[in-house]
């Protein structure tokens, strides 16, 4: 029987199409990336899988991990996520590294999920991570990046969303106006993470199964807050304003720098399962048939206590392939991708001009020239339509011309046509580049 | 007990030093693939195993790959090289796509391997393959290719050679004129293979094993040849040259486009276990102290019967990171990546510069600058020391100066010196481009 050609299920193959939107995304990553400054990194794509249980929460390691025995017995996983990766590298150096530490990397990541909208077994993910900033200008620059990463891809403030919060905050709310017991906090936390897809009365149900009517309405009151002035005259009137002082700096700072109309605080998130301990945020998008969070990270204070190494705050995010690409979809940002982007279609019409043609290719690709060579002569009524269909603006035609071999250049948008001779390589790139 | 602080066997961690030079690679690999209008594919990294089995060595499967039962019971494994997958996409789209199809991709890929010198268990691979050209001159343009990439990265013919064959040749050889049966066939292959790593009486003593005296003699003739002249001599004194004509082609073309400086018959070049049916070759390292392949490759006639699609011919490479940053380093061919290419390292030294200063930041990225904002104030006496430390040829420094906010900024390798108002943007930008 013949074999699948279906890829592996909740993968993808990226034909040529796909890919130049792949590569798209990635080089605004990278260029984002470098505009502040990060650093490129990678890591392997197996860990052992007790770094994972060291850093990553029970459902991932239970079912979402792609976990094998090697030959040799160990016991690893493909990484589901880049953060234990990073934490464990960053352990390895940080001590002989100049501070701060500003990595980034694309890696593609495994997990176990049920295929839908958004959502693959395999997908890359932009990470990007700051390691010993001083409290505050980390948070301000990483927050920065995101919207300088958006506005980069042409996306406003009417598209996406910063939604931000921060643990410390969360944690006095619980512990010390709400008294939560571990397991009731625990709870709590998964109410929160669902409080925007369920509606009112069914939020009111699930917070009733926890706490206690004195504690519900407080709680309620502060699931009501709806900007960062509301919490803090909510934090002052409970007297637990000064948890929420390295925050209000952060959103001063954003003001400052006019990141506001890109950041909203929002008390529903918290990311409670996992290893944050300061600010907290997702990027949402604010399409109302899309809404979801394209990205989420935070500030995290102990990832190097696993491997015995001094404590180093952390402020970073991770941001999918996927869901950015229907982010952009949705919002009709991505660029007319439907051709490679070659500067030349390169063709002869006789088999005398075949060498002259391959060598006149050889020469240009020398000079930076991306030139698609037809292979074999093709007849000259052919050519133009070949070359309209590949996208090229610039057809090349070697032929012989008044007794001696020469390259007729054609700018199909504008018409325009010239002869130079084959030697001519320094006016036809100048001829090309006027486009 | 602390995690370990290690990567996982044979796999490497890229340290934001050891990732400038694999983007340094990775952008030759593009840049080359570019220039030959080769457009960029990739595939998941899981596929079931019956592929590899339809398409891999025993070896690979036995040994190499790294599989395992997925949670749906599919049993699968990490891709140990490109082509299975390749194939399968291609024989998916191939007959609703013009001809020829130019791919390629860099993958990482693994297989379990002893970890040694220009062997570990996940690297990365340059993929590059042509569908569907015409005979001889995708075979030329894939040599040419190579030969472009070389060249590019400063590599000359006394560092490196293509040594080529043809398996027809050697099929006829093995067939035609030795008349071997499959198992000797398939022992011979293997002798072949080691013919470079024994010596003399060693390699006679394995011939004598598998041929009788006057067969012997022959095959011994045979791996004495020294060029595709010889050859031809040869094949037409046993009345084989018509099985050569095509190979004679390939090698007339490259001496017509300059190549054959970078090319090299060798009768020992057979890649026997694998699905090649013409032309095969490996690029090797000419520095005696590290003779190895580089990159191997050649045609292959028939990918597509186990997907039960029309036959595809196609050449095509496979060259893995390790062995190529050997190679330059070898040779010393490798640029000066020992810091990061910012534009601009960016400070204040009071704090009442810091939003002004973050600003700036901000806007000179907007205009595309890779700047490196020191967060916090800095001694002024640290600047350039730091700067310096950082590989930086700009500095900016914030500060107030006659009463107003304006920014100072330092070419360091001139000691020039310019203050600037904090809106002269173009001003700021044009100083810097003049580097």
């Amino acid at each position: 029987m013949a074999l699948s050609k279906k890829p592996y299920k909740g993968s993808r193959d990226f034909f040529p199409s796909e890919m130049r939107i792949r590569d798209y995304l990635f080089s605004q990553m990278r260029k984002t990336a470098h505009s502040f400054a990060y650093e490129a990194y990678d890591g392997p794509l197996l860990e052992e899988v007790k770094l994972y249980k060291a850093k990553s929460g029970e459902e991932l390691i239970n079912e979402q991990i792609y976990d094998f025995t090697d030959r040799g017995e160990r016991h690893v996983a493909i990484r589901p996520e880049m953060t234990p990766t990073l934490a464990r590298m960053v352990a390895s150096v940080h001590r002989q590294t100049a501070k701060p530490l500003r990595w980034y990397a694309i890696p593609n990541l495994m997990r176990y999920e049920k295929p839908q909208r958004g959502r693959v077994r395999e997908h890359w993910q932009f990470n990007v991570d700051i390691f010993g900033a001083p409290p505050v200008l980390g948070e301000v620059e990483i927050l920065s990046l995101i919207v300088h990463f958006f506005k980069n891809l042409k996306a406003d403030q009417t598209m996406f969303s910063i939604l931000v919060n921060d643990r410390k905050i969360v944690d006095a709310i619980f512990n010390e106006l709400l008294q939560l017991k571990d397991d009731e906090a625990y709870k709590l936390y998964k109410v929160i993470d669902k409080a925007k897809k369920v509606d009112d009365a069914a939020l009111d149900k699930m917070i009733s199964d926890i706490l206690a009517d004195d504690k519900k309405s407080v709680f309620k009151n502060y699931l009501a807050l709806s900007n960062h002035l509301e919490l803090l005259e909510f934090l002052k009137s409970h007297k637990l304003s000064d948890q929420a002082q390295e925050f209000m700096k952060i959103m001063e700072n954003c003001e400052q720098l006019g990141l506001l109309p890109y950041i909203q605080y929002d008390p529903t998130i918290v990311r409670g399962l996992d290893y944050y301990t300061g600010l907290v945020f997702e990027i949402f998008d604010l399409n109302p048939e899309n809404r979801r969070a394209i990205a989420g990270g935070g500030a995290y204070a102990s990832l190097m206590k696993i491997f015995d190494e001094p404590e180093l705050p952390g402020i970073g995010f991770g941001l999918g392939d996927v869901t950015l690409k229907d982010f952009l979809e949705t919002h009709k940002l991505l660029p007319d991708l439907a051709h490679a982007s070659n500067d030349l279609f390169l063709c002869h019409t006789e088999d005398q001009e075949l060498i002259a043609t391959q060598k006149l290719a050889l020469v240009l690709r020398e000079q930076g020239l991306k030139v698609e060579l037809n292979l074999g002569k093709m007849k000259f009524n052919k050519i133009f339509k070949t070359a309209e269909s590949k996208g090229h603006q610039y057809v090349a035609i070697v032929e012989e011309k008044d007794g001696h071999v020469q390259v007729q250049i054609k700018n199909l948008p504008t018409r325009e046509a010239k002869f130079f001779q084959l030697s001519d390589i320094s006016e036809i790139q100048n001829f090309i580049k006027d486009k």
